[in-house]
């Protein structure tokens, strides 16, 4: 388990295969999760030049300038990295809501765990939408 | 982008071509952002079936009941599915440090973008340890 990568202090993100690195969006005051998405190299060096995030689309393949259409900018905060330095964790400031579905996370739905039948994922596991505070 | 996995109850999780989701972990009582880790189908039905969290180690290439060695489990509180179903959020109770550093959170580092020469991502950028508060 031991990996230079631990300790160092030299920034060294370390890419899949496909190029990309997972990155959480976190609200920089709340730090509730807004969303997680995934950044190539270039959306890296767009979002350390600009200080507004910039992700990967892969559904579009292509550099993704988070609310660029929608407003819904990310401001940069703060980006903090992982033990192995294969995540990304951003601390942002969210304009709008962080979702295209119009709500401030994309974590909105939490799974019904309570009941029992639930618990062997075999179809019968439901979703409820979670009340927001 | 309108996708019926947004709005349905139905619990459709959507594994990528590896047969794997992104699981972000987070402490249910604070919200801090733990781990960032893998799921196969597999590892979810043992996560719901024993309320303790497992993975798909991709290093090791096999199921990882977090810390089943360590003794550092993850009892299971809630999980949350985002969207487009394709990332889990799970509200954990973390016994001992989530991370094999023996930190509390994996990302105890982040990078220093207040000087203007490490926003050019050009083998000069540095990481800081964070406080730990």
């Amino acid at each position: 388990m031991a990996d230079p990568r631990d300790e160092t202090t030299a920034f060294t993100p370390k890419f899949g295969p496909d190029g990309l690195l997972p990155a959480i969006a976190v609200d920089a005051e709340t730090g509730e999760v807004l969303m997680l998405a995934y950044m190539n190299e270039e959306a890296l060096k767009r979002t350390l030049a600009t200080g507004e995030v910039h992700y990967w689309s892969r559904s579009r393949a292509e550099i993704w300038h988070k609310g660029a259409t929608s407003g819904n900018l990310q401001e940069l905060a703060e980006i903090l990295i992982d033990c192995d330095q294969d995540t990304l964790l951003l601390r942002v400031r969210q304009r709008g809501p962080a979702c295209h579905t119009g709500r401030q996370s994309c974590f909105y739905r939490k799974l019904v765990t309570d009941d029992p039948e639930s618990k062997e994922l075999n179809g019968t596991v439901q979703l409820r939408f979670m009340d927001v505070e």
